[in-house]
């Protein structure tokens, strides 16, 4: 009786594997209606999930779908990131792992909520295919070693529902849930290592170190228990990564990342998460030498070339890589220029990803059309000492609407003051050695 | 959107009245989906609601449907109790109150789980038809002052469609809820005051006393809400209250209760509660001015009198009043007598209770007949020095088996040991005085 299964966690207990699998499989079924469901989320928001829960919800939600085959040899690793604004590191990140010998077979989201989505940001490049077949993406794997593609949908079905169902019961903000959902997708994958991005600090959607840092251990726990190598690198979202916030943008600024031409923060971050999914693809020793290796591949230009190969394979016009101005365009420009002298203070990210939404870069409904050209290049950082009248950013927008929009959203966003006190680039790493015992 | 309601809800903040009366409004027109409905039941059962929010869902509860048009200058006064074994105060009661020149227009449940049903009870009288309209039960509560009867689908059915998810969702288990939920009912009745009898003890639905406390002073602060006078009694259902229990059998020991032939513990909870009702109704100054008025009324015959023009009302035979052996009869009876000498430490009231629904004078799912002649006499109460073969209680069976089951519940039931701890018959009176501040 689902009911009573609803009271044992309501009142702290626990359900077995054998009845999540069941809960699960005959709420995918249609046989166990959506208001029993609700009730059991809602238990679980104030009650969580225990390892084993975890695991056995995690178990089941993979198992609700396909998978990706297991490789062919090759390790084969992923990257989540918890969301940002100007977060583009998986365009660098996929071409730079791929031409280590690994295998990367990115799933990824659309923009939510201020942040934006990888799978906009590849759409940019003009004629790009994201929605590959599972049959597709696997003999795309094989040729080139990495794909970066949307969800299909039959991955992990009983996530999708489940969360669709989270999405309007006030049962999202749960973190096992959170967990379980995430890891669903990417366990899906048939992964030897997988390397978490958490967000810390305003931009982040769990800007509280501590919850963030909860997160990242459920995360961890989960890819364990699947035989996953999971670690997590908590880095900063208190202002935007990078320059660039905004599609096509976002993509100009990752190819000249891979030139070496990228702001420093971004190759900070984009090198750390790539040496670690390099060590939890067993193919360097440690985080050093994953560098090394990295920055070599990027020096010696075939980075680029493998960003070619994937744009090519996805039948989108790979001499943007050569061309950035061959990327959507926005009409009109507008320089920003600080107002008082003095110490930049903030550089707000949540700010900047709303204009985002309002000059038509992101959506304000799900399915709603986006224009991939307008955004934001803010050069401005935390820290930095500013002259009145110096020119810290630059508005990219469709319209004379749209310019006025995004400085009156630079003004808001660039705070000067006398004094900054920005996160640390790369804050922590968590693995599992981290973990308290399992209770 | 109904979401962000649940989300505030769930993180401990508080829905206006008008939030709430549109939730249970659309909710009960079908607009309101189910799966958002048990979702915020179960954030209710882990942060309840404030004074505000029990007393604007009551109140959205009550006006979903109909109610009683309000007395013709009479007070009109009910009693709600929350269920036990043996308990037919409500039989003695209506009579007894009606002829002190108070309307009681008593609508009550069927049996639930091992307590007995007071509708039950009443219908074991031959003829004695329950479905009342509304119109009939306003004729004869003017007519007579008094009626028994079901609840109609008219009343509160916000709060019946409630009830209904909440059983399956695990969402029963909310002290607010089960109080606006009974107050919803005793509300539409349209009533000046209304007497609580909290049951405390192994036998109540609520054993812990802390918790039938927090319930009484739940529907006190509810009822005031309303400007109906609330007062609350508690009193012990560690053991069966009176000797019968079993629907005849109960009906047999009112109307011997009315003679003055009851047992004493019966006498006490009937007073007391019947003497509540009238200083509630504002007929007498205090509780011992309304228990005169009650003996009074009880020995001068009017009392019976009344229960005879009840039964005659209601379509019922009214010779049982002066004849209860034209009640149901079970045609099998056995004496149990106690195996030891000693003293009565326990009579287990669920242990009656669910033996009672064994032999079929209850129900095993909603919806099932009943035989309304089998049940129990016990005359042993705790405390109780007894012989060894001392005949202590009847078991009253349709069959050879029943009055095996039934003998040997007793055995069970009946603890004999070397001390009792009884409960005080009647325990405390929680007023409105003896309320925390509202927060």
């Amino acid at each position: 009786m689902i009911a009573e299964l609803i009271e044992r966690k309501r009142d702290g207990g626990e359900l077995t594997r054998a009845e999540w699998r069941r809960v699960l499989h005959d709420f995918t079924e249609g046989r166990l209606p959506a208001f029993q469901m609700s009730a059991l989320c809602m238990a679980v928001v104030f009650r969580g999930l225990t390892r084993a829960e975890l695991e056995a919800v995690t178990t089941a939600m993979v198992e609700s779908g396909r998978k990706f085959p297991p490789g062919s040899g090759r390790p084969r690793v992923d990257k989540h990131s918890t969301g940002g604004v100007g977060d583009k590191t998986s365009l660098l990140l996929v071409p730079l792992v791929a031409c280590c010998d690994v295998e990367v077979p990115m799933m990824s989201g659309r923009a939510l909520g201020h942040t934006g989505g990888t799978l906009d940001k590849v759409e940019a490049i003009p004629g790009f295919r994201s929605a590959l077949s599972l049959e597709e993406a696997q003999r795309q794997l094989e040729r080139i070693g990495c794909v970066m593609m949307g969800q299909t949908d039959e991955i992990a079905p009983a996530d999708r529902e489940l969360y669709a169902l989270r999405d309007v019961t006030g049962t999202v903000a749960s973190v096992p849930l959170i967990a379980a959902s995430i890891m669903s997708k990417k366990l899906a994958e048939s992964l030897d290592g997988l390397v978490l991005n958490v967000k810390v600090g305003s931009g982040a959607f769990i800007p509280e170190p501590q919850h963030a840092l909860e997160l990242a251990r459920t995360m961890i726990a989960i890819g364990h228990a699947h035989g996953c190598q999971t670690v997590a690198v908590m880095s900063a979202m208190d202002r935007p990564l990078g320059h660039a916030a905004g599609n096509a943008l976002e993509v100009e600024e990752a190819i000249a990342g891979l030139r070496g031409e990228g702001p420093p923060d971004l190759l900070k971050v984009t090198l750390t998460l790539g040496a670690e999914m390099l060590v939890t693809a067993g193919v360097v020793r440690d985080v050093r030498e994953g560098v090394v290796l990295l920055e070599q591949r990027r020096a010696d230009g075939s980075a680029l070339q493998k960003l070619q190969q994937l744009i090519e394979a996805q039948e989108g016009n790979p001499a943007v890589v050569d061309d950035p101005a061959l990327l959507p365009q926005a009409p009109l420009r507008a320089v920003y220029e600080v107002p008082d002298e003095g110490i930049v203070e903030e550089v707000h990210p949540r700010t900047i990803g709303r204009a985002i939404i309002e000059l038509g870069g992101g959506r304000k409904l799900p399915g709603d059309d986006i224009d991939p050209a307008v955004g934001f290049v803010v050069t401005a950082k935390p820290g930095d000492k500013v002259e009145r009248g110096q020119p810290v950013a630059t508005v990219h927008a469709r319209d004379e609407a749209g310019l006025q929009l995004g400085l009156a959203a630079l003004g808001k966003a660039i705070v000067i003051g006398e004094e900054a006190r920005p996160l640390p680039v790369v804050m922590h790493r968590v693995t599992v050695a981290d973990m308290d015992p399992s209770p």
